[in-house]
């Protein structure tokens, strides 16, 4: 008996992913022992053809993205990974160099994070790609960064730059002049801040990946506090400042940054920067939390409140 | 700050399914303490629009239907369910009802199995739904029931009645006739035979979903032995015993049974038999493992192999 396509391309592109639990991915499940002591850390997204990225983007970079959009998930809550599982939806005619591609950004990624393959699931679909990942990791108990946490005067501070994201979607559609490809790049490729949120340093914490002003929004209404952000002191790339401060507004809210966004007391702001230092992350203090409504105000270089054009992104 | 329309659906329909581990749904990820002294048992399947279910299914089994399949494969390794993870694309225009109903199938089903929803993404597609689902369940460490056991002597073992799902689909499609429904339900309502598969009782067992001779076949791989089925012994529902033998083909390598398959022991058949029977489980012994390569033999009335036309369902 010859085994179907189906599995044959399991055993070629996805077995050689598995971890010790995926089992060769041979069995209904994976088994995982949990370190001792840990809690498990788990989350899951899904990425559309179309939606998430774009139908010319590289396989391997969109692989990547979809295992580092979820490992930004755990950076997030302060955790460290363990693996993934995986469901991939393609049109039958998807050929053999799709699959030799994403697979190939998968193992490169697994490389760099440390985390495997658990298990998943192949099967076709007559419209867009369609791809969810589920990323498991681990903390030590009660030591998870939440989105609840933050206080008043607590600082904002954020990592990386914002607006990439946007900005480099807009240049990945042509829309926008990116002469060396830095803000397709950022589009294609974030960078889960792995390490990054301290529960000793960090009161609360997400990712932005919806729009600085609308992540900001959730991390004030978990808190029950207000927030201020001051235009200026938000970090822009080169590429990005290049387009000036007409595209303030898009970078506060645009999508797509996978920077961490995080709820700093005043005391351990300086050993948040030495730690940042250490792991080569740019960190930098854009506003503070307030007593009050849970309302996100931006202000711009003369003090006055910004008026932005919508709060970030809504898929519906 | 309004929240958007997603997070409102987000609150709305899907926060109420959530258990403790699932933080209301308002972080990034979700918190587990792995039940002491067990190990983690984890699956993920995905369900297509077109190709998985029918685009006019009530949505409720939809749901039910993609929580059934993977609650399966917890059966199949003999574990016991802790959580799910869902990712749902759907078009933008999709209703509020398919929402309410979608997690009404959930909330259903929640309570029948025992589990909860710890979190996952909602998302919008231009193309037919796109779900996913992960689960997690839980085994006495080194106790998880594997595909890998079955022996030379050892007997094959199936629960329910098989051939349902396929004709079941033909039902649904209009193809043949279902006076009563039994067979459309069938397809679109799995039962998942949670408890079945006890370690001690069963060498190795998978859940029959994309056809029984395909899946029986990746038993014998794994256990490198052959199989022997007597097609007469195949147990079919009376729904599907209307159609003669003229749909034993089919029924044999038709998908979405969601039964379950298993090596077990002849000194063991009858303890599997009463523990079934306790479950309120039919099972029935189909045939046996036989020395030699890893090929599926169906036997018909006259001891003559049969020649099916294809082994089993395949994506591509």
């Amino acid at each position: 008996m010859t085994m179907p396509p189906e599995f044959d391309r399991i055993a070629r592109y996805f077995r050689p992913l598995a971890g010790p639990g995926g089992l060769d991915l041979l069995d209904d499940a994976a088994l995982i022992d949990p370190p001792a002591g840990r809690q498990i850390v788990i989350a899951a997204d899904a990425m559309v053809e179309g939606v998430h990225f774009l139908p010319d983007d590289p396989p391997d970079l969109v692989a990547r993205k979809l295992l580092r959009t979820n490992l930004s998930d755990l950076a997030a809550m302060g955790a460290e990974p363990l693996g993934y599982l995986t469901t991939i939806s393609v049109r039958r005619d998807t050929p053999e160099a799709w699959f030799a591609a994403f697979s190939a950004g998968l193992a490169a990624d697994q490389q760099q994070f440390g985390l495997n393959l658990l298990g998943g699931d192949c099967t076709s679909t007559p419209g867009p790609v369609s791809l969810s990942l589920t990323i498991l990791g681990h903390v030590a108990p009660g030591q998870a960064v939440r989105r609840i946490g933050a206080r008043p005067g607590d600082e904002i501070w954020v990592s990386g730059t914002i607006g990439d994201g946007a900005l480099g979607l807009m240049a990945a559609t042509g829309e926008i002049d990116d002469p060396d490809g830095f803000l397709a790049d950022r589009y294609r490729l974030p960078q889960p801040r792995l390490g990054l949120a301290r529960p000793d340093l960090v009161r609360a914490c997400l990712d932005v990946s919806d729009g600085l002003v609308q992540d900001l929004g959730h991390l004030c209404r978990a808190g029950q506090v207000g927030a201020q952000v001051f235009a200026p002191a938000l970090p822009r790339s080169k590429a990005a400042q290049r387009f000036g401060d007409e595209v303030l507004g898009l970078c506060l809210t645009g999508g797509d940054d996978y920077e961490l966004l995080m709820a700093v007391g005043p005391r351990d702001a300086p050993a948040l920067a030495t730690h940042a230092r250490a792991l080569g992350i740019k960190v930098s203090r854009i506003g503070m939390f307030t007593q009050g409504a849970p309302v996100v105000r931006v202000l711009d270089a003369r003090g006055a409140t910004m008026a932005l054009p919508r709060g970030g992104w809504s898929h519906f």
